[in-house]
């Protein structure tokens, strides 16, 4: 199945609704796209979405309007769905929708929704209203629909697990493919060939291949540097599937590892390694960023950690949970989404790294799913140094 | 030269900088990548700058501040720079620099802020003050850094120049990869490897194959529907070359053209022909859409044109101008950046399209110069049907 049905769909509203009648509200307007999609699998890149309670405005225009009337006529479309064109402007159309709709307290994307298009919406509401009524509230509200979105349904587990089989082989072939004297931007090119043949719609981003003191930058681009004897190659790349986010990141060495590589290698495992025995339902996802770090501190590499041990993957290629450094008032962390508790059926990875400025920087990250006792590789190949003799 | 030089980078600030004067600001914070990028050659995902009269901040966090290092020490670094280390927060870090720096008026980009993060910033600003300070005043502002980069420098010219070739190349060789019995898919993976092969770093959105019925949807997603017989099959792609995006459609058929398609592709053809003619410095961007409209409209098809004529092209895929409808009030519309006068060194596409729902669609894609006395074509590969026997 490419896409979830109209029954998963409504069952993630039905989820999204208990929240709102929580948060005191008549209606969301929803205008995150990957939140849009998840509610309604629409993929134009422009609408947006007004759920109320008994009833949701899928808003777009001219460019989506046939697919998105196809898809709500469809077995994978949003039930209960009415579709409304978009002249003008998108804050002109959703003005008059929410005040013909009369809806009083309307929730927003606070996170989302710049302040430019909360003004004009504020003014197109203003201009909407006849006759006395009062202006719907905009209220802000941040991580509605992402808070239901952190629990994977059935539909998003099956796809993460295929996604993650699917990028565990083309690690794999990656493996192969990493020789002395080819340059970062062609394994990088290669690396996406291999993902787009392996079944991924596209890369997840842009791939990452950071060799010799390239390697100590966390975020490097690929270059024309080609690979020497004595490099660390640090890879870090990820597909997209059924619109599923994966992610991996594997070293390796041209020749014999060296001394730096071999020691940073063997703390970063660790870390990964203390950083999976944490997870189960209930830890903290401060827990696993602790644990990590302590090991890298315990080895003197406190500072060579400079991020966080993990972000959640769906949709987006970063979504909750975050799993960051604990703060000194959890339950407030926790109230921002900056820490939480895991609960089963959360996806993320898990990717502790250390950094040499111009020495080099070993990073090893793979993807897990809670489980109800703990959790599960959704990647598995070799994390031990790829050594290319 | 693949990246701007100091001194390009220092131009382009000062263009900023009389913008600011002329809006009575003291600094600016730029939030937006492609601005922070266009000013700085910093690419990271993460980053602020803050510019005021004298200096400017760049404010990054820990995966990003030896690549900001090097970056700023280097000869495509930008001038007089202070780098700033975010510990925990952005918006505390940002914070305190505003209020340390001593800025009255600070403008921010209302179009790229989240209410979210100016309500967080807004707070910061007040924790950071002490002593009976005023708090500075954060200024909504649009299209500062936007109205600068409208006007591609001479780096940028020649960057485009040599995009625009490399894609031309690149139409070529895919026009003789489209056979029937090949999925949308496969054709839409080829073409991204060869766009990576004559030199991309990456296609510049997702590729668009779109056959038979699909090519009604102007924003149609690769399916593993195979090419048959008679499809008219619409492909929109481009690429991304040292940061800067090209744009491209061609329509082929599989076999001899139907009816529909030669219908469609000549009033299509016509409409671009009329919209090219009236490009030149001083003309409205709306006069551009009107002369394709008008053409469109005349052979029946003024319902079947849905989207703009034009958007502009640069460091990003959708940037200024836009080329748009013709709005009552043209001035008020310029000064919304939805319409405005054409100036020498802007850049951008010009592709109307005729969509004909459960039938077919056609769109014909260019990216122009304007040049002192008309404009230059950037692509250039046979506009006709391209009949695959």
């Amino acid at each position: 199945m490419e896409q979830p049905s109209s029954q998963h769909l409504w069952r993630r509203l039905e989820r999204v609704r208990r929240r709102l009648d929580e948060e005191n509200l008549d209606a969301l307007l929803v205008t995150h796209g990957p939140n849009i999609r998840y509610l309604t699998n629409f993929q134009g890149t422009s609408a947006s979405l007004l759920v109320s309670g008994n009833v949701c405005y899928l808003v777009t225009d001219g460019r989506y309007l046939t697919a998105a009337r196809e898809l709500i006529e469809s077995i994978h479309g949003p039930r209960q769905t009415e579709l409304v064109s978009v002249i003008h402007k998108y804050e002109e159309t959703l003005g008059s929708l929410l005040v013909s709709s009369n809806v009083v307290r309307v929730g927003f994307e606070a996170a989302r929704m710049t302040v430019r298009t909360h003004s004009s919406l504020s003014a197109a509401l203003e201009q909407a209203l006849t006759g006395g009524r009062a202006v719907p509230a905009l209220v802000p509200t941040t991580r509605v629909v992402e808070q239901v979105r952190i629990l994977k349904d059935d539909y998003e587990l099956a796809t993460l697990r295929a996604a993650g089989r699917i990028l565990t082989t083309v690690a794999s072939n990656v493996r192969r493919t990493i020789r002395r004297g080819r340059q970062e931007r062609e394994v990088a090119a290669e690396i996406d060939a291999t993902l787009r043949k392996a079944g991924f719609e596209r890369p997840a981003f842009d791939t990452i291949v950071a060799s010799g003191p390239n390697s100590a930058l966390p975020h490097a681009q690929p270059t024309d540097r080609a690979l020497v004897e004595g490099d660390i190659v640090l890879l870090d790349f990820g597909g997209v599937f059924r619109g599923y986010c994966v992610d991996l990141s594997r070293v390796a060495t041209i020749g014999p590892p060296s001394e730096t590589a071999c020691r940073l290698h063997a703390a970063v495992a660790d870390a990964q390694r203390a950083a999976l025995a944490t997870i189960r339902p209930g830890a903290w996802a401060s827990d696993v960023d602790s644990a990590a770090r302590r090991v890298l501190e315990e080895n003197g590499l406190g500072k060579a950690f400079g991020h966080g041990t993990g972000h959640g993957l769906g949709l987006e290629i970063h979504e909750e949970p975050r799993i960051g450094r604990r703060e000194t008032d959890r339950e407030h962390a926790a109230a921002l989404g900056s820490d939480g508790l895991l609960s089963s059926g959360m996806v993320f990875t898990v990717e502790p790294g250390a950094y040499e400025p111009d020495c080099g920087g070993v990073r090893i990250e793979d993807d897990v799913l809670v489980t109800d006792d703990g959790y599960e590789l959704l990647t598995d190949v070799g994390r031990e140094l790829w050594v290319q003799l």
